[in-house]
């Protein structure tokens, strides 16, 4: 039981507010909600503002939500909470969401398909307005399922193919363009590829990248020396670079597909003696918190997640006041940040 | 607009539900709560779930909610979403509120106590069954405009003076005095200290701790040797380790009140043109991913912020179950986690 402190036992009411004003709950409604106050009478509407200040009435935003079919929550799906990339995508969705009046529901979707239906099923049985989705792989039945519901969506980080909502994303071809370009500026050849997932869309698109850029820097792209990690996490960036290294010895520098990948291949290189980059250089991708920091700071393609977040939930706004029009794919320009990983290959390698 | 796939044009309510098998709405509702069915009739009851089973409908969680003022959702509080510190603490706090059907509601409380008050606020008017705080601060308001609304809180990570509510902590003073030890047991003498901010029971408690130790450990605190963080953040850690050195240059180690602080302290070093721990060892606190990755590793304690999240909303599930009793302080035990940033002081030091 709650209740405010200064009426502990008989909360204030619509119905109780206006048995005070002597209107109809209907009038205090209207006299109320800031859109609608025209239609009431100039002064009984100030009565009836006076009157919900003095009994120390607050609008019960789960009557309204019944009312009106709007719950101002929004769901945001993420498939792991704990991967820093995630805070600061979070972050901008809040801030711009909360600003709106809105309130986010957070959810960690884990990797387990049923699980992730469940939990979608339980935001759009709580009626939140709409969803924005990190998970989503590139042929994604959860997307499937949310948009037959009719619930708003909008995608972040990760599209999907068929481009049946919209999405912001960074433009992850570029950004493994300027990794590559990057590498073959230094004078490396044997340029080997941690790929990450191909079902999702930033695994398939960095890779795709990875060999347009190749192709554009006239170096070919040896057999072996594209190995896929079937998940974004350290202990597959290592197993992949192993795999890699041991297909393609003479390699002298990994593009990876994101920043943990490239943390894994830190620690593959120390496991097999080598040092990064005096024997093989090492980019990442998202520059994610703290990467500055590592022996050696990483060299990686900043994809502004926070800016990511706020044009989601931008974008989210839109088709929640109901704009309709074509689904659209924001793609922002990363950015290469240069730091101590790479270098140019050594004139014995 | 949303609405089944089955039925788009009438999503089925409780009132259709009831009459279509032609009994009272009050009767559907008795017949489909496990706890109330026994109520019902078991022909009556058995022809109910079935019909609902037929006609796809779904108990709107929002109506029970006005009916029964719970909303099955918690708030969680954390004063920054991109500290990556709290990341771990959200994902314990979902995971067992969410085995329990809860969702949380995750809102970036900033650094503003007057926005805090709003944000409470606007969880409150949400009707939320509790919330976790990871923000208070030692003698906090925000704390008492909860507890004089009469919702349940837990709080976890950071404790209040008072005893007010229920807080699942690391024991900081033993963590401190682990940190310590660990220092004097390489042989240091002229240790210093990076201490939180004191409004925080964090930091108020690891100075305390770090008081404790030194006299434990029979070592003299030199003027100056502590240094009070305003927060905590890298720029605030470099900022306070150059006064440190500045006051007390013979310094050989720095005991930091948390992780951040520490890499400030790697970055002032490295201004000073000294290296860690050739000249000055450093041991963090809390563990956060990825310090295992810096240069040099870092030496910390860890403070198991998952196993605090799960722990919190043990307790919040507890209280929000009707539970009363004494407010209770879970205090759970750190460990200390040696790696490179850690050696004995040089001799000619």
């Amino acid at each position: 039981m709650r209740s405010p402190i200064a009426a502990p036992a008989s909360r204030v009411n619509l119905k109780r507010l206006a048995d005070a004003v002597g209107v109809h709950p209907s009038t205090v409604s209207r006299a109320l909600d800031p859109a609608k106050r025209h239609l009431v009478a100039e002064d009984v509407a100030e009565r009836i503002v006076q009157a919900a200040r003095e009994l120390g009435y607050r609008p019960n935003p789960l009557a309204a939500s019944l009312r009106t079919r709007r719950s101002r929550l929004v769901g945001v799906l993420v498939p792991d909470i704990t991967n820093p990339v995630f805070s600061p995508i979070i972050s901008g969705i809040a801030a711009v969401l909360g600003a709106e009046g809105y309130s986010t529901i957070v959810a960690d979707a884990g990797q387990e398909p049923e699980r992730r239906l469940t939990l979608i099923d339980d935001l759009i049985a709580r009626q939140v307005d709409g969803l924005v989705m990190a998970t989503v792989s590139r042929d994604d039945p959860s997307l499937e399922h949310c948009l037959a519901q009719g619930v708003p969506v909008v995608l972040v980080n990760r599209a999907d193919d068929h481009d049946r909502a919209s999405a912001v994303v960074s433009d992850d071809m570029t950004g493994m363009q300027l990794a590559v370009a990057h590498l073959a500026g230094l004078g490396h050849r044997a340029i080997g590829h941690l790929a990450g997932p191909a079902l999702l869309s930033t695994g398939h698109l960095r890779r795709l990248g990875f060999e347009v850029a190749m192709v554009a820097n006239r170096l070919p792209v040896l057999p072996g020396a594209i190995v896929e990690a079937r998940a974004y996490d350290r202990d597959e960036g290592e197993r992949a670079t192993l795999a890699l290294i041991k297909a393609v010895p003479q390699i002298t520098a990994i593009a990876a597909s994101n920043d943990l990948l490239a943390l894994g291949a830190y620690s593959a290189l120390r496991s097999l003696g080598k040092e990064c980059p005096q024997h093989v250089s090492i980019v990442g991708h998202n520059d994610m918190p703290l990467v500055d920091m590592v022996h050696p700071p990483l060299t990686t393609v900043r994809i502004g997640p926070r800016d990511m977040g706020c044009e989601a939930a931008k974008l989210l706004l839109e088709r929640m006041g109901g704009a309709t029009g074509a689904v659209r794919r924001v793609a922002l320009q990363p950015e290469l940040i240069v730091r101590a990983s790479t270098a140019p290959p050594r004139k014995s390698a």
